[in-house]
């Protein structure tokens, strides 16, 4: 193990994202990220196993977070009202300091088919993450798949809306109006 | 162009899907999906562009389905009833006689990391295409989203139903209980 670097993880991150934006993906290396950063590639492949998980490492802590929060939800919580509770944990990780570099990441996972699939898999494994949460919780099918699905759809929204420049709620609240206007929507029909 | 094959299409579709189901789909050739079928190589590429196609290829036909009713609901209609109605025009495509094959092709996909994205892909361009359709109707973000998001839901769940070899309702009659559920869950909270 070499020596011991100060925010060694964050430094990598914020070189990735930087040359992802300026050049591109493909066209950045692990060489030119590390350089950036004033590490060495053996430092980065400490904190990473490749290119691609400095933009998708963060989501087994968001996971843990949201899966934690939906088991301690109150037994009394509806099936919805249990993953709300959950989605709401990851304003732990969707902090107002972390906006800016979401933004980054999510400019270039829109300009690279390969990641978008790769943001497409992570969706798919949370919703399989939020149904699994459900039944722990005793909900059946189809209430556990339904409210699964409905939650990542209220989140894509929230979060999409977080990322927007003009946008100047928080992610907690953007959620919780989501779900409201989810409320809204289903109401009306 | 060759003679005139009955069904052609038809034919090197289900000899595709007892291929794929047999023997796996990276394993299968297209001189194998022809020779099942009783017709040539040359025949099945005036059908489909290559193998993945004839799981795929029925989806621009849904597609056109699908934002077809959305644009023809009735202008009173609010947006969770217009994609409702959008989503109940695709049972022209779920009917019963294809409900096998429907399960098959399920089965192969859930079998192939490949298909499985390429499956999650096609979700994702249906979802974009309901909010384009809501759009037309003069909807609003974030309603436009969150209604496309939520439709998308609901039908993934009809749809694994109906796809359930114990299920007995029809795709129609599923999407409209998923959509009471969807109420139903969302009151509650």
């Amino acid at each position: 193990m070499g020596r011991w670097e100060p925010d060694a993880r964050g430094r990598l991150e914020r070189a990735a994202l930087e040359l992802y934006g300026e050049r591109g993906f493909e066209q950045t290396t692990v060489a030119e990220i590390a350089a950036r950063a004033g590490l060495t590639e053996r430092t980065f492949f400490r904190h990473f196993a490749d290119k691609r998980e400095v933009l998708f490492g963060g989501s087994s802590v968001m996971r843990d977070l949201i899966l934690g929060a939906i088991a301690r939800a109150p037994a009394s919580a509806t099936p919805i009202e249990a993953i709300a509770a959950g989605l709401d944990a990851a304003a732990g990780v969707f902090t107002p300091d972390r906006r800016e570099s979401a933004r980054r990441r999510a400019g270039i996972i829109a300009a690279n088919a390969e990641l978008r699939e790769r943001e497409l898999i992570k969706m798919a494994a949370y919703t399989a993450g939020l149904v699994e949460a459900l039944r722990g919780r005793g909900v059946v099918e189809p209430a556990a798949s339904l409210s699964a699905e409905i939650g990542i759809a209220v989140f894509r929204v929230a979060f999409e809306r977080w990322l927007d420049q003009t946008e100047e709620r928080d992610y907690g609240q953007l959620l919780r109006d989501s779900f409201d206007e989810l409320k809204a929507l289903t109401a009306a029909c």
